[in-house]
This record gives C-alpha cells, structure tokens and sequence, in this order.
C-alpha cells in the first residue's frame, strides 16, 4: 500500500489527550468487533460499495459507450445534487488539469469541459445556458430514485431546452439510475437514452467507483478503471482485521475515540494540496451524512467534519484550531511526490526578509509548513494526523476514497447507527413538497 | 435598510433552547455594555473598518488608475492568501456573472477574467501560467507586511517569469500593502509599481472596503463605490444602541449566547444562493480568527463557523443539523428579488411524481426548500436564523458584510477577546521558517 497515516500525533504522550498505549490494546478489542460485523455487512451484500469487481461489467460497457461519444461535446453537464455530484467535482479538481474549463479546446486534447450544476438556483443555470452550445452538450441526469426535486427540476428544464430546439434527446442526455427501482428509467427506455446504473445496495455517498462519479470522469478522460483498481486494493487491504495493518480501522478507531472520551467531535479535513481540495467537502458529506444521527439509544450522536485547505486555511481557520475550544482533531493530507515543481527564485533586490525562501521550491515550502502546522497543534495539545499518498492519480485517490468509505462504515458501528440510511432529511423535503403543492393549488 | 433579520426560530417557545422574551431584556444590558466599548474603539481609530469614509479618497485614486488600465489586461491575478484573497472571490461569485472566467472575451465585454491564487501549490501556479499571456496580465500583489511567506513566494516566483521576459514590472504588478511600514513599498517605489493602501487600523479580515479587495473588483468591472455605499450605511445603522434595531447586535448576542448558555458553538453559515456561496468561507475567516482564542481569563473559547450552501447540502450536511449533537445554530442567507428567475416546465411524459414542479420557478422551489429546512430543524429543536437580503447586488453585499464585521468585534466584547489580533498561527509560521532555513543551511 502507497499511502501512509501517521497518527502519532493523536498519541500520548506526545499529545496530552490522545491514546496511551495502553488504551490501544483495548481499542484494538473495539475494533475486531466492529470489523467482524463489517465483514458480515459486506459479505451479506449491504454494503455494495466494498465489492468493486461486481461492478466491472457495468463499467467496460461504459467505457465502451463513452469511446463512442468521442469528439461529439464539448462540453459535459452534471445535473445532481449531494452524492451525485461531489465525486465528479472531487475527480475533476484532482485529476484534471488547472482551470481545465478555462483552456482552450486545443489545450484540452479536444476534450470536453465539466460542469457540474448541484444547485437549483435559476442564475447559475441560466449562466450554463449562455456558455455552452446546447448542439455540442451532453447533460447527464443522476439520480437513484429520480425523486430528488432539485434534479428533476434541472431536468424538466434541459429537456424543455433540447426538445424545443428539436434536437434528439437521445444524443443530449445520458442518465444514471437504479437499475430497476425509479421513475427514470422508464423515461430513459421509452426514449432510447443511454442509462447506466447505481447498483441498488450503493447508496449516493458511497457511489465514486459507480457511473454516478466514473462516467463523468471517463467522459473528460481520466482513467478510472485505475481509480477503481485503487479502490479494490484497499477494499483488499482493509479487510484485514489487525488494527495496527488497518488504515480504516485506526483512521475510524482514532476518530470515534477523540470524541468518545476526550469530547474532539469536530473532525477537520485538511488536504495541503489545491488538487486534493475537493477531497474535504466530498468527506464532509460522507462522515456527516453517515454518522449524524440518533444511535441505538436514540441519542443524537455523531463528528461534525469540517472542510480546510492548506496553506491557505492557515490565514483563516488555524487560529481557532490553535487555541480555541479543544474539541478537535485534524487530519492533514499530503503528496509525497510532485512530478511538477516550481523553484522559487533569488531575485537581486528582492524584498527584505524573503531570503529563506530562495532556492526552495513551493513544494518544499507547502511540506514544511503542513508539518510546521501539526507540530504547532501538538505543542498547543491539540491532535492531529496526516495521510500521505505517494502521488496524485487516479489509483491513490480511488484508494483514498476507498479508505474513508470503510473507515465510515466501520464508525458507524462504533457510534452504533446505520451509516447508511439519512431519516433526518425527510421532514425538509415533505415540508418543500407540500408547500410548493399549496402553491400550486392556489395558482390553480 | 433592506436587509432583513428573522430570529423568531432562535427564541423560545418556538425553539425550547433558544432566548425566552425574559432572558431578551437581559441580554439587552449585555448588548448595551458590548456596543458601548465597541463605539469607543471606533471613535479611537482602533476598528478602522468601520470608517468607511475615511478611505474615500484612496478608493478614489484607485479608481481613477483603473480607468487608465481598461483594455490592456486579459486576466487579473490576485497573489494573496486568506484576507487577501476570500474577499476577491467572494465578490466575483456574486457579483460577475456565472461562468466568467470560461466566457470569451466578447461575453465579458471586453473585461478581464479573475484569477485568485491563494495557496503555494506549484500546480496551480505552473497551470496559470500555461493559461495566461503575461504580457496581457496583470498580478496583484497582496499583502499588509511584505512577510506572509507564501504570497512572497508567489510574488518572487511572479516576478522572476516578468523580468525574464523582459516586461516592465510597473506595467505587470500592483501592490497592495500598508501604507508605511513592511517590506513591499520600497520595492514598489523603487520599481514604480503602482502601489495602493490597507489603512494601518484596518486588518486582513475586515479588508473588503479597501484595495485588498476593491482593485481586484473595480479592474474587472464591479461597481465598488456602491459595494462602499453599502458597508457605509450599515456601519451607520450599527451606531444605534437598541438592539431591537441593531442587526449586528441580534446577530453577535444570539450567536454567543447560544454557546455559551445552550452550548451551540458550531455556526453554520448557509446560504441559499450561488452566487452568495462565497459569503460563507469568507465569515468562517472572519469568525473563526477573530473569536477563536484564549479569553481574558486564559479560557480556550470561540465559536467554529461552519460554510454550508442550500440547498446542495441538504444532500450532505443537513442529515447531521437535524439529527446529531445540539451544538448547532444553522444561518440562512437569502434573495427576496430574484432579477433572472427560470420556469420548471411541464413536459409530456415527464418523470412520474414531479407533477408539483410543474409551472414552479427554480428560485420558488429554493425558497421553499430554505423555509422547510429551517422549519424542520425547529420542528426537531434546532435554532436557526434567516438574513434576507433585498437583492444579491454590490450595495446589499456590502451592507451584508459590514454587518457581519460589526457583529464580530460585539461578540468579541461578549467573548471577551481581541477580536483584531491571530496570536495563535506565529507559532507555525516560525517552525515552518526554522525548517526552510535548516535546509537552506544544510544546502550550502
């Protein structure tokens, strides 16, 4: 495995609140418990995300349909919300260039750009409407069920816009659903659109290695069948069940931990590196949505995770995590190698004070301040630990993601709740619903 | 003033831990005792952002400077980190229009795209280049001292490329910086860069009204002086010392209250619009770096503001709002006006059960969704407040702003910190500078 976690920055002595060796030994008993019912869980079929292979057919015959679409679009559309749309975001930031919707289509290798719409807000989608050339357009439609509102209203409205330019919807919109269950599916049979599917025991935060993330992704050309052998290496690697070989293990142990009995319930996510910075909000939603709820007791349990990017959240949210309230840890994530570097220069009269940085390169200076930053927390008393992937590329972030994803599953066993299901959103969307239904009745 | 503030689902009865009218009068002392010290920091010079007037004639030569530059840029380049940056990109979310940068020349008549570079991140650098001409850009060096690493990295790195090319650095590079001290005006005085002011009583975090932010916006066309106009007028209304008519009080006292008498720290900023998506990491800096810190007692205090955007995450965030930890205050931030607003048609054949939808606009449909969420999250208990803005427009966003920026230094008062100050990110800073110089000397 080429992605390490340090963690002895969550540890006493060196961090006051962290976990004495001898309370590793009994967190080890925690952890084969809730590993063994994880390994039930996936054997069992619950938790489809884990078994990688048993999607390989679904993605050879997409990839087969995408190479036909070559050279048709230039641009592709997202329209999804939450899990349907933070994967691509994540993949697009990591793995394709700077500004790849910014360049030139000859920069792009003739590739299309990717947008991703995961709002139902009338300005940014009309915004799209003047960018692109809907004849050159491709608009994928993801939803499992094709309940969720904010995507259908974005499909009613690129359907009405296609069909009243008389153009064949067929060519122009893609959809990725449940396999069988949904009210888009029948849509997509009637009128010949391209479906791919969501297995049905995948739910959306746990979708990256599905269509809902990789067809996308293949759609701009990143590689996903190596994202997704990444994602099966470590699906391999944590089914073992010795913590101290387990990185889901200790990254879920650690964390439940730290809030369990040393109250650090706010859990940062901070990737020292603009190409892993979409990691952070698409973590967000799978440590919150996963584990935010009531437990067996009916407790309202659960991390609050929180999105940060270094260097840059040093100028903004370090300050609270040095000495405000200590109910944090932080887990930095780091490249060990950069294939791409920049030497910053000696200048003759350069500014004063700025002869440090001569001859270092901003790599360096992002590393050094990355473990300038955790050694400052851990003199504060304050717990954190880093992820380091030797590269950035489509395996290690399959790999990554593959870790959190088990990690997730085994701290809902810890936490004791179903990380898998979301009751709590409901009441916001009946609430909607019936309100725009009165609405509807009165204008009737 | 055509801002709106509804509270009633911080208040009890509505919401059993929010403020009963009884506590209200209470906390009215407390408001009265907070306003009045924070009216004598602003009569003594020490909170110079609340002067909006006092940098008129600064904003009046940066703008008269700009007009000479129209025409000869094709991309702005902001070089700056946390309040050198959140500013620039929080305006151009809301106030250019969507897609900007991936719009051709002729759809941005003519004005130049704008780049905010703020990491060290030698990918996005080296990626920037490859999308610029440098000698149609422009860089914007920010920076109060001269002595943040990582924008003089940029700036060396920058200027290396410049002179290289053999381009005058006067024509490529403007600084913003203090107006005395620190180590970049002698270097913009000596080269002939044009060069403008953060006032010495004005820092990063409460920059918006001044260059660090103003020249970024203004050179790409947004209307600065009314963004002013704006900020001026709710400073003027903050002056009132009745809290009832004090939107900057409403705001500071319920939020501090609610921490520190109903143990809700986590505030969620969450607004339900796009183009106001940039409002929400833009108050974490402000609230997290001026609140976070030890109390005059040595006490670890402070809020952890959180950045949400409805409604994309109700499909992410809210599932954790509702049913994890009563620790949070949820608020929302919406449009009454919507200028450009979109119709969800009915199709035939469309998607079974979207029959609501039907003839709904997309912003009916995200209005209904804020007003759901909000009444859900009362329904389980949970406070929330909404900030309605009359319109998404330069002066609302600097009404809104101001807002938020008097309400921090009243919640210092409350939390009993000085809200200006980040003592807590020097210790970083130095170990980073000590390992970059340990290096140095070891490659000699």
């Amino acid at each position: 495995m080429t992605i390490q976690l340090d963690s002895t920055r969550m540890r006493a002595p060196r961090v006051p609140s962290g976990v004495a060796d001898a309370e590793w030994q009994g967190l080890g008993e925690r952890f084969a418990a809730a590993h063994a019912s994880v390994r039930a869980r996936i054997a069992d079929g619950s938790y489809g995300f884990a078994d990688v292979a048993s999607q390989d057919a679904e993605h050879e015959r997409m990839l087969a349909w995408v190479a036909t679409t070559h050279g048709r679009y230039d641009d592709i559309v997202v329209l999804g919300i939450g899990g349907s749309a933070l994967g691509a975001s994540m993949l697009r930031t990591a793995l394709l260039p700077y500004g790849w919707n910014e360049r030139s289509g000859a920069q792009r290798g003739g590739r299309p750009r990717l947008h991703v719409v995961d709002n139902v807000d009338p300005r940014s989608m009309a915004g799209l409407f003047e960018l692109i050339e809907l004849s050159r357009t491709l608009f994928l439609v993801i939803s499992k069920s094709g309940g969720t509102a904010e995507t259908m209203a974005q499909y009613l409205y690129v359907r009405h816009r296609i069909d009243d330019q008389g153009l064949p919807a067929s060519h122009h919109i893609a959809v990725v659903t449940d396999p069988v269950a949904g009210v888009l599916r029948p849509v997509a049979e009637r009128d010949g659109l391209p479906c791919f599917s969501v297995p049905a025991n995948v739910g959306g935060r746990f979708s990256l290695f599905t269509p809902v993330a990789t067809l996308p992704a293949a759609l701009v050309g990143i590689d996903t069948t190596s994202l997704r052998a990444g994602a099966a290496a470590m699906a391999t690697a944590c089914a073992g069940h010795v913590l101290d070989a387990n990185l889901a293990g200790q990254f879920a142990v650690l964390q439940w931990r730290a809030q369990a009995r040393a109250g650090q319930g706010t859990h940062v996510m901070m990737p020292y590196s603009d190409a892993l910075r979409g990691v952070a909000p698409w973590f967000v939603q799978l440590w919150a949505e996963s584990l935010g709820k009531q437990d067996a007791d009916g407790a309202h349990v659960g991390p609050t995770p929180l999105a940060a990017l270094g260097a840059t959240d040093q100028h903004s949210q370090v300050q609270l995590f040095m000495e405000g309230p200590t109910d944090k840890t932080v887990t930095f994530i780091t490249e060990r190698e950069r294939p791409l570097d920049l030497r910053i220069p000696g200048l003759p009269g350069a500014p004063e004070g700025t002869g440090y940085l001569e001859g270092r390169t901003m790599g360096t200076l992002l590393d050094a301040e990355q473990s300038a930053t955790a050694d400052a927390l851990a003199e504060m008393g304050r717990p954190s630990m880093a992820i380091c992937l030797d590269r950035c590329d489509p395996w290690h972030l399959g790999a990554l993601t593959m870790l959190f994803m088990q990690a997730t599953v085994l701290a809902g066993e810890l936490y004791r709740v179903n990380p898998t299901n979301q009751p709590g959103v409901e009441l916001g969307k009946q609430l909607a619903r019936r309100s725009l239904e009165a609405s509807a009745e009165r204008n009737r």
